[in-house]
């Protein structure tokens, strides 16, 4: 079983994402959809969604601290988003799962793209497994750098001293092993681009990766981000008292 | 059969966007894909990605008059986009398809966010359908009003004076309507915001207009737009001669 956690939250394209990325896996057999909400209490929109989704599901919520909380005027990178979310799902594997159980986990964020062939090479992880991210790090794609079978670098070129410098979309870790390991986590207060390896570093070294998408040559995974909608004419009619029907969910 | 007519053309995210567009129309019974191509050629790429998509489909080229060619530096709403891709699908349609075959054509850009429930709705087209689209016209949703079963009007706040204030992603015409007016086609020269106005002037009144999705109150398609990736890194490893492998595809 693949364990695919997404950390989710509330704005005006959360439903478009969700919708592609649910009609995704719903191409990949043997999978387990862990649904965090960034929020104080579950959210019917989504518990909606996630029931007509046809996928196996587990619908979780936490709220990120306010301190640690992204304002709509900071840049996106400002602070670490998802982290909570992430390690609330690690939180309810190691809850209702044991050594016994065999799986995958992989941390799929809601607006990335994702081919099924990445779901394909991820599926026989002993340990922790990695493959090439596009778009990211603002090169055409980061990657592992495969000699013989094994990792023995990174084609990156931000922040290169990141011990793991790898997006949270390029790896995979084995449930056993996180069953195993069981206070391995996301540092909340991981220095910026230094959350993945916050967890690997807990795991595994660089030695032990294992290479997947033909020696990590080939990019099934896109860090794709969605621009924010632009709802001038709506906050207009609203002033006017009439907005769209607020009964219509977009 | 639902001929989806894609327009699409090269730039870093066009690999992911277009993955993410073939996934969802997998989960789509009886259709055919008619991609066409901004460019002199067809690519490689793209005909590698239809290849393996699983999906029946046309791969179709076209490339837009520089004279009307967004730069990259202009505002993408300046010039029309996508015009020359649609009406040589219409062409290729009225070449290869005869009155008595019976189909339904949508314009599906590639960017667009894609509910299955949405082509469940177009399917049995008489003349011309529509519905609502989210996250478009500066509003939550644009959408037609119904009232016994019949557009009376539109939920629309930009350009309101057009004849038909419809999203491309909003509407889906029968085939037989589109052969039976051979020449209807998208005016390239029409007024931002009158390109589906011109051709649904050639071929249906206000009235004629069926409601779909719950009389236009369920959104199932989005008009997202995904941001352009940045690329510095790369730029800056390309000027030392150490850029992303070319040959790895993105
Ligand atoms: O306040 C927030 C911001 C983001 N996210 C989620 O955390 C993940 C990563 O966020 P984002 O995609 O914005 O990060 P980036 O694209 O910059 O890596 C996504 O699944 C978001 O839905 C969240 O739960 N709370
Ligand atoms: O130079 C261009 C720009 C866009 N498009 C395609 O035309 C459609 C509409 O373009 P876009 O999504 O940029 O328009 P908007 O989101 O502003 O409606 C999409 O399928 C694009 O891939 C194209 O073929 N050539
Ligand atoms: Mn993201
Ligand atoms: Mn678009």
């Amino acid at each position: 079983i693949i364990y695919v956690v997404t950390p989710t939250f509330a704005r005006p394209h959360q439903r478009a994402e969700l919708t592609r990325l649910s009609q995704t896996l719903l191409l990949v057999p043997s999978l387990h959809w862990i649904l965090v909400e960034d929020s104080a209490e579950r959210t019917a929109a989504v518990a909606e969604l996630l029931a007509q989704s046809d996928l196996p599901y587990t619908h979780l919520n936490v709220q990120t601290p306010l301190a640690m909380k992204l304002k709509d005027s900071d840049p996106n990178w400002l602070k670490p988003r998802g982290v909570e979310q992430r390690n609330e799902a690690l939180r309810w594997l190691r809850e209702h799962r044991s050594p016994g159980d065999r799986g995958v986990v992989y941390f799929a964020d809601d607006d990335n793209t994702y081919s099924v062939k990445i779901f394909q090479e991820m599926r026989y992880t002993q340990k922790v497994s990695v493959w090439p991210v596009g778009l990211v790090g603002g090169l055409r794609y980061e990657a592992p750098l495969v000699d013989n079978g094994k990792v023995i670098g990174f084609h990156t070129a931000w922040k290169t001293h990141r011990p793991f410098p790898i997006d949270m979309a390029g790896f995979a870790v084995s449930l056993s092993l996180l069953l195993t390991h069981p206070n391995a986590r996301f540092d909340p207060d991981a220095e910026r681009g230094f959350l993945e390896s916050s967890l690997l570093g807990q795991l595994v070294t660089l030695r032990e990766l294992e290479p997947r998408a033909d020696n990590c040559t080939k990019v099934w995974v896109w860090h794709t981000r969605t621009e924010k909608p632009k709802l001038k004419q709506e906050d207009m009619l609203e002033k006017q008292g009439r907005g769209s029907n607020p009964k219509i969910f977009v």
